[in-house]
């Protein structure tokens, strides 16, 4: 029996340092608003939706600083963090689930690059990023420079990998179940693969990647800049494919693109992937925009129960190493 | 300081379940001779290199299933099984390190797919398949059906992922770095990650992968041929570019392809991949064909030190249930 679900990524274009909560709120609004006229059940938004990729600067003006931030609730969460209450408040209106990431400061005020999965005004799921890119430091202070803060301004994730179901989503007796990364999260296998044991059936991807930082790369500082966009962009997609391929599942990656204060470009590659690794719909343009795509959650199937079925396959007894430590150990040189 | 060095994979078409060894022998020694001539100092052989792809077959005469393996000696181990040896005195003799698999009988009669790196006719390392695709059954027993009995054949690898030295192809002070996979192994991110936290550069995959068998995949047997060929492709590809890159190594590749017995179509799909993830030299043809390529193994640094430095950004405190459970589990349904 097909499990059909239409779903999509909503891209959000050019947001700038400077720009108002309340103009960011109104693009993501009307966001929402196609996505009710097409139907769709699920939609997922970029990591830091409501604000620029701040990481790219270094703020040392707390008050600033502590803008990009979304104040939680202690007791419902995001949905009535006071700058974005109107954005859940129209998601739940129209019956549509949402992924949305942002910057999240805890009551205790620790700061998380977060995602929430909210249906109906609950915050069913909560993802916290764990593989942060970047330094601590600036590798440059000029206020031109693309810096990547995020170990700066966020603290690891620390709630692991969570799959969870999506009961508003359900058909007959079966709920989807759903995973969430940030950015960075979707280069590394294992958070794939803890989801993969999970049986997770769709991936939900927010992203901000630059399109074009020589300096930030360590790279020549003349480099071709439609070389080094389209390799972000093959990259991006390489590892989405790869990995929603070989734990068989769909996956959805939305992104923040555009040229942020005119200067900062990021990649788009808004997509639907399915779990053979085909991307199905993919953005068009590099402005907001909805990618809308129906799929049949048991298209799974056949990679969970054939090519990848892990109970099978896997031998968890040869993989001790990758839990043993973080870095690299090289086998001794020969003489 | 750069550290070049020029590899191959040498791609093997068509080798029918009749061919003698000996025939077998002589193309594989044509190879050599090409890469001599190219001053190619590595070369990677496919699996089960000097025989045709036997776990097709559903064989019940253990003379002719013993046919299939290479008896090693027990102190000198493959360069010396009686079948192969001269492949290996004449890799020897003109320099030349290969890795070469083969159905593996130890000493004690235990079955392995097994691939070795050897160098001046010393086994360097070893590996022994860890992923066995397939089942212990055939699901048909028709001469001409397509099965995947490696499960019946082989035992799972007992060696883990143990990456080496080549101190043959050493620069200066620093020896190349390797890590051995075979066929279906490529697919799995977790024997990829374990090479990678020991520093592998250079990862050597022989496989052979069926183009076309809807029956044995439980597709519609009426499936278009063309299709799966070219998806049968577009995986084998796309796990080694993502799996290379995420992991900040070259990637040698090398098929046996062709239409063994005139009806059992394998694809092609012999390259060499850079730490970026990009495809440096690929087959042209469907037969037997050195694909070569000048690769400089500094180019590792980027992924190493930079997006893939692992030491600083990779979690295990959240990788756990990788290695506590071969299997699913999924999250209860919400009531």
């Amino acid at each position: 029996m097909p499990r059909p679900l239409r779903v999509a990524a909503a891209q959000v274009g050019r947001v700038d340092r400077s720009e108002p909560r309340a103009s960011v709120l109104a693009r993501l609004i009307t966001l929402l608003e196609e996505a009710d006229k097409q139907a769709v059940k699920l939609v997922v938004f970029p990591e830091t939706t409501f604000t620029t990729f701040f990481p790219r600067y270094l703020i040392t003006d707390d008050v600033e600083l502590n803008s990009f931030f979304e104040n939680e609730d202690a007791v419902t969460g995001i949905v009535d963090a006071p700058n974005v209450k109107p954005f859940f408040d129209k998601a739940a209106q129209l019956g549509i689930d949402v992924v949305v990431g942002y910057a999240e400061k805890t009551p205790d005020g620790v700061p998380y690059n977060t995602a929430s999965y909210v249906s109906g005004r609950r915050v069913v799921s909560k993802y916290r990023k764990v593989h942060l890119p970047g330094a601590f430091e600036p590798f440059n202070d000029h206020p031109d420079t693309t810096n990547q803060l995020e170990k700066r301004y966020f603290k690891p994730g620390d709630l692991g990998f969570q799959a969870f179901r999506a009961p508003s989503l359900r058909h007959e007796v079966k709920s989807p179940i759903i995973g969430m990364l940030i950015c960075n999260d979707r280069r590394w296998a294992e958070g794939w693969r803890c989801y993969g044991l999970q049986g997770a059936e769709i991936m939900c991807i927010g992203y901000n990647t630059v399109a074009w930082a020589p300096e930030l790369w360590g790279a020549d500082p003349n480099m071709d800049r439609d070389f080094a966009r389209q390799d972000a962009l093959f990259h991006h997609k390489l590892v989405c494919q790869a990995h929603a391929y070989t734990n068989a599942m769909f996956c959805i990656t939305a992104a923040r693109c555009g040229w942020d204060d005119g200067k900062f470009e990021l990649i788009t590659g808004s997509m639907v992937v399915d779990p053979e690794g085909h991307i199905i719909a993919e953005n068009k343009t590099d402005g907001d925009e909805l990618v809308v795509a129906d799929i049949d959650l048991d298209a799974c199937l056949q990679g969970k129960a054939r090519t990848f079925a892990f109970e099978k396959h896997r031998r968890p007894e040869h993989y001790g190493v990758i839990v043993e430590r973080a870095g690299v150990v090289e086998p001794p040189e020969v003489i």
